[in-house]
């Protein structure tokens, strides 16, 4: 598909057919996040697959997802195929900044002013939410509030921190987001020239 | 562009023609930030598109653009002809969580597990680097370390916190960073199955 074609169609699906995903398709999806860059060719990202049915009911538990359900919303967590768990290691990113290109001034890490590991975090999810458009899919994010439990559930290591999941699936008619309500914000307020201008 | 093409293609692009751009044309990279995703719908991302020679040149000087021109590198920040600053303010999606929908069980502001204005700032980051590509044109990024310093040059309220500069221009060959000799991570290496697996 044309990109912005692509970039126009991206939205947050929040519901989801039972058509199944192939794992080709799923992987094709994921390895997206191997082309967003990372601070210093850190590459501290991992995506975790999950496609199992009781581990994708197990994190529409610790997601809370009953209460959307409860409030008139789809089960979007538990009815996507497809669940992508994406994780980040601050300590790649410290240990890759101890090395001897990338010490600071002082001969020592860095002070870092930005948490780079979760921009790069961020880069990489927005490569797999484009990559699952082109793919004829539809996927979602779910910044989930349980995190230390969703790490126990696809076995994370203490270093690797999840950022949430990516829903993965056919997308099928889902209820709105009230966030949606929010006027969007016109290119004027956001692009700026030269200098910030209210 | 075909999306897979753009993604292909994407790289980080230090070196530029001294072609100027339309200001239509940069306009239209910066605004894919509008199209990446936000928590809660926040929308606290702003870009401040910088091509007037005298701002790009004391950004290069903050960037300490010397110190790369010393080791052989190209003057890949002055020699661009479009600086785009990225900002987030976190205080946006601070107030945002504080509105009746997104307050917390105990009915205050959440806890952030993970800071995600700098999540979605990543998304937005992307999506300009990608629509620059298909464009035609190369874009590279660059984390400042004198971040104040650029909050100063491009007027940038207190509230908002600038990520670093996307650099813009038509690409001309560059001279690599070492960071690329890194050896670059397989698909399985990055992607798991169901859970962690070494």
């Amino acid at each position: 598909m044309e990109f912005r074609n692509v970039l126009a169609k991206r939205r947050m699906v929040r519901n989801y057919t039972s058509d199944p995903l192939s794992r080709e398709l799923v992987d094709e999806v994921a390895a997206a996040a191997l082309r967003a860059p990372s601070a210093g060719n850190s590459q501290a990202i991992v995506v975790v697959v999950v496609t199992s049915e009781a581990k994708r009911l197990e994190i529409a538990s610790v997601a809370d997802e009953q209460s959307y359900v409860d409030a008139g919303f789809d089960p979007w967590i538990s009815g996507a195929p497809a669940h992508l768990v994406l994780a980040v290691s601050e300590k790649i990113y410290r240990d890759r900044y101890s090395e001897p290109d990338k010490l600071g001034p002082d001969g020592g890490e860095i002070e870092w002013p930005v948490p780079y590991w979760w921009v790069d975090a961020g880069a990489a999810l927005m490569a797999i939410l484009l990559a699952a458009v082109d793919r004829g899919l539809g996927a979602g994010f779910l910044g989930v509030h349980s995190l230390p439990e969703l790490s126990r559930i696809v076995g994370l290591p203490d270093d690797f921190q999840p950022i949430g999941v990516v829903t993965l699936g056919h997308p099928a008619p889902d209820r709105r987001s009230g966030s949606l309500d929010r006027p969007h914000r016109r290119p004027d307020e956001v692009i700026h020239h030269e200098e910030w201008t209210e």
